[in-house]
């Protein structure tokens, strides 16, 4: 059994991660820390999980930790890169959800995120936890900086058009739609249901932290410049990303359906849709899942992929346990394959 | 493995039985269902399926399930009690979803759904499978009549005080709230996001199906005659049922919190929460449970139950599986230990 | 021109106020106070009444309001009453749309509100302002206490059962669901869509501020002791009020239908709906109005009554607004004219 | 008085037409058509209008209609174009709600509705009824095609850079999002509440009707070859349009900000936002009005316009309002100065 500590239980993507390590066969849940909750019954504050799970919120401090074989850091910005050095010392593997080690970049990492990187020592070695991608180094990572809501979906959708070179690498659009629960449990005027039930707006079109994050990725795949404009909206759902990406062809001849299905065949976790369908985010809610179709409007040479997945699952909680799954080498599937809630 | 088919497997209700049963370690799915949908693979018309079910629709035709060892009706009224016949005479066991078998009297059946009913000499065999009141009944069955989303959760709310006598048996009220997927499946103009969504209404209250049902079930507990108000409300929300439930003291001293504890303590699917607490629909979301919470304000006689269930699990599908587990001799949890989707 | 200031005009019953005064004819929005936002364009704050109104907030102070015919207060409980008395005695008419004025028993007010009232020597002189049922004391009122949304349905859909003595004044039952702007413009984590979204539940079962009020009003209609329930529910959904009022009959050969509809047959905002039918919030939206049905399931002598409004505009300010109207003998209708928004 | 007619009274424009007129002070409503509810009172169908319209549906005949002014149609798409020649004939104007005659080449017509266009004599007479576009054409006009929500939103978001010439006008990309009452009051499950709500899809990604419209619109503008892509979005909210169009400029130069306030200057129902906003669905909410921003991310040559209007309003029945009140030189805002419904 694999020894599981969670830093930072009171979120969603903590408590989505819950939810899925409960039901994992392989892994003991050591510690769930909480600054805010400490002493308090993981399942009082959850009442969805009484009955499932008996620990209590514990702070976060690296004591309580050192006994675990991984940890989950399922906090905001900033707090894994303070104290994964001393984990990692103590032969604690780490997986963050956020994202301190998820740019290269410490000059970067600053620009956006408003302070100077606290490790800057480890972001050579962490690896970026997006398996389908990137699978072959996260066996042996001590450290996984697994990529969030927005960078999963549109990285999934654009990679085999930029990894084949099918599309220019200029000019490409990420117009991606978003739930609510990406906003997280905090109490923002923005993210009451008053404000933003029944409505719909795009925000941080001037610029969003994970527009550099995705620009690094595709620029992995291609010696060429990646020119990407990232515009995400606030839509009135709980669970949901659904991404629009639209690039331009080199060749209209290119067979992109093909493309698709040969890139993610042996994907557990990417679902290439029929030709001419329209995934749709409520056939992924709960599952670690992205569902992704392709089409060329028209028969032109503008290609517009659809790629959905559920922002808690395979865009934070899910895909991290599948990181785990992969360090610890057991079956990548493990504890992941809860089908979708529909309706 | 049991093997098992599903008539009408295009319902809300179908597809959920689906969800459940393609994760039942002891199930293997024969046959599912659908005169209008026919060869059609069951993962097309259910995206989130794809994947992890291999079968097409096929016509409902008792040649195509007597080789099951149960068979499952999710369909509309007055189906099941039309094939089932003569799937118990070829020795295979009937589980039903819908209200064929619920109510004992014939002639009531008649007068609430319209039609004579069609089997009445197998209204004495079938067990009305709600397994918290029911259970011992249950193993030996051939035909289970398993209750929907209202008469679950009202029964099992008013269950510790009418089995107790702690409350008078007339004057009961249940003002119940239900999701809009209890509406099924099917094109109806008030089931569009544009007419409920946003939007909340009471209906039938001059009288709904599921009255008889439930007042047939408090009556099972005591000798006095019940008289119940039933109030069905639909609420925009997908999943769900919250049914507040009014009843009057006989005595201010009953403790009632150990009353509703000790009803339910050996109980895995109903779980009462701490004095005080008020139940979430959310908390139950695709979880196979009932949550409950039982209030005396301001120390009256008045008793307030709160009791939630998600209308498509413990309110239909789960429920059935739950049946099916005890038929067969399986532990009750099998396959219905997913916790609830939060948020 | 009625010169009007709103106190508290950052919240949704400010907003609401606003959007009504822009477009009454008879009105000059003199003043809109914010303590936070003060400085601020009143329609940088609220972009939908851009180009509608040229105020900014204003900070809080007698000397800004002393020149109002009438201020409106749109404030938290406990503000009104602070500054209520000087007010007055500058020749200013007061408007409530919070509790402090509400309940005629200081003491009650302090076990409720948790704290001493400020000035009980205004109780008495407080006009509640429920015109339907006090229309007579409100056009020469000084200081009223404008009703809020729970109070309002549950005393409009009563009235007529309590006035007549049609029901015994025992065992009233009020389920009342509301939507979640009644919770107000404030950042609360059980307002978050992710947490109210999608789910429902009951809340202060033990005891909501609103029962005593309910409860002081409909004792002014009968001399026998009111014995009601309350429990309040939060809805997914952003505006509405139902009430699911019952109450046991004294004869079951009353009229109700007639009853009710002589009752409002002269109210221009309360609408009895035909025998049989069921009110949805979705016809009220945006529309000060109150559409009530009444039924006797079953023809028992249990009577239930369905009324529903729009927590807002019925439930708050339009109210409010109404009561403005009669305080200076203009037409009750003016600037509420507006039709609800469906769908 | 004008006196006016509703063809297809019955559908979420036709409704939404009532609710304008009926405060409108220069139109007397004199005929409201339904085929399938002739014979009903209106405020029976929609009893929002209890109170306020005393008007039964009548069968859509033409002498029922040949003394009015002007006659709406909000019906489906087809059903304008064989009326309508009979109706000019005899003297009444026309405003079609549907897109009978929108597209100026029949050819055009069939081939995206599917049969020939059945009075192809009038396509050239009518009128575009965007009036911030097509002002001039519209006080003369007998036959108005009034604009629909989509091909509404994107054009004016993209008017003032396709005019000034400031983008190429290829590459264009219109990801658009609407609610679902764009998909019209009519049974077809995948309008469902549980279909449709908390989810998110794009649909009709390889072509959809409003392209050639939006196309030849665009067109109008510039000698240049208009190369759009549209992507059309089923949103889970009830009433909104959200645009979201990218173009690339020619120079990176131009004051965006000042072309979009001086396009939209003296527009009573554009409104420019300030530099760095977003536009929000709900602050258009039952408001004639298209509120837009744009954006120039990263100050690159991407530029980004976000425009939303109420799909039933100025993507509607609004617009049809305003287009009447040109035609009969009327003040344009009469009718239409109702503010948006927050929250």
């Amino acid at each position: 059994m694999i020894k599981a500590g969670i830093v930072g239980g009171t979120g969603y993507t903590g408590v989505e991660l819950l939810r899925i390590l409960i039901g994992h066969s392989e892994v003991e849940l050591r510690a769930v820390t909480s600054r805010s909750d400490a002493g308090v019954k993981v399942s009082d504050l959850y009442p969805s999980l009484r009955g499932h799970v008996d620990v209590k919120f514990s702070l976060p401090q690296i004591g309580g930790l050192v006994d675990c074989d991984v940890v989950f850091f399922a906090t905001p910005n900033g707090t894994c890169m303070r104290m994964a050095p001393e984990l990692l010392a103590q032969g604690v593997r780490v997986i963050d959800l956020a994202a301190d080690f998820r740019l290269k970049n410490p000059q970067e990492w600053e620009t956006w995120y408003g302070e100077p990187h606290a490790c800057p020592e480890l972001l050579a070695e962490a690896v970026y936890g997006l398996p389908e991608i990137n699978r072959c180094a996260i066996p042996g990572a001590r450290l996984v900086a697994s990529p969030g809501c927005y960078p999963t979906a549109v990285q999934l959708g654009f990679a085999p058009l930029v990894k084949s070179g099918a599309i220019f690498p200029s000019g490409l659009i990420a117009d991606v739609k978003s739930g609510v629960s990406g906003a997280g449990r905090k109490t923002q005027l923005s993210a009451l249901m008053a404000e933003c039930g029944e409505s719909l707006k795009a925000y941080s079109v001037g610029g969003h932290r994970h527009l550099p994050e995705i620009r690094q990725g595709l620029s992995t795949w291609t010696s060429e410049d990646i020119e990407l404009t990232f515009v995400p909206h606030l839509t009135p759902m709980i669970r949901g990303i659904h991404a629009t990406l639209y690039g331009r062809l080199k060749s209209t001849g290119t067979d992109l359906q093909t493309l698709f299905e040969h890139q993610y065949s042996s994907e557990p976790f990417v679902d290439v849709l029929p030709a001419g369908a329209h995934p749709d985010t409520r056939n992924v809610k709960g599952a670690n899942r992205c569902q992704i179709a392709v089409h060329r409007p028209q028969d032109g040479d503008m290609v517009v992929v659809l790629a959905v997945i559920d922002n808690l699952v395979k865009g934070a909680s899910g895909q991290a346990v599948q990181n785990m799954n992969l360090m610890f080498q057991l079956e990548e599937t493990t504890g992941l394959d809860a089908l979708g809630i529909y309706p």
